[in-house]
């Protein structure tokens, strides 16, 4: 299997993005790329570029929202890795086949019209995985 | 201040690098690029390059090394994200004079000669974020 292409991004749960987006701007000097919400997972996302990757300040807009149900249990931090891939079909096929317990079977269409699929917590010990395929 | 290269690794706190490689390499199909110990910090450390970036994986040495403290409270999982960044020592100086906490108020010598410090989890609401600066 082809090596992924790069850490698309860090996903981050927080609280409130208008409390912690100062400190990753203005102590850390990142970029603020943009800010959008998305109503099928009930999360406000801020979009921060860093180098390739960007980290993305995840905020529950209700307590449905699996952001919210994660702080629950752990408190704020940090929530999933995506990886940037070319082949997230292919790549889910063959992870089911061996046996890699997945959330998601087939990839579903997430933010920027990527294809995308989250491999289960026990996956990775804990480390929550997802797996991103952007249009060329 | 200047934007931070990029993202210099992901640090992923693990009880054991030889169960938990084979999902990064076999599943994932990342590169293994090397192995370390290193004795200050009482950790073992596995090195795998997804783009500019790096996935670490720590496991302790001992029960007193702050990855098994670590996992103690937390259980496995993502530990820390470092952050590549030019002025290290300056960059720390500012972050003081904000009242941003710290671990580190000074740099001090990390792998690969880098100047390293971490900043305090309180500094990004339970996020642990170290900076790293190489020499060029």
């Amino acid at each position: 299997m082809k090596a992924p292409n790069k850490i698309a991004h860090i996903g981050i749960a927080v609280k409130s993005i208008e409390e912690t987006l100062p400190f990753y701007t203005e102590q850390l000097g990142l970029t603020l790329l943009g800010m959008e919400e998305v109503p099928s997972e009930q999360v406000k996302v801020a979009f921060l570029e860093i180098g390739e990757s960007r980290i993305e300040l995840l905020e529950p807009l209700s307590v449905e929202s699996p952001i919210a149900k994660f702080m629950e249990k752990r408190g704020e931090g940090i929530h999933h890795i995506a990886l940037d891939v070319d082949n997230v079909e292919e790549r889910l096929e063959r992870l089911k086949e061996n046996g890699i317990p997945l959330i998601h079977e087939k990839p579903k269409e997430g933010a920027h019209n990527a294809q995308i699929a989250f491999l289960h917590p026990k996956a990775a010990k804990g480390v929550l995985v997802e797996l991103c395929q952007y249009p060329h």
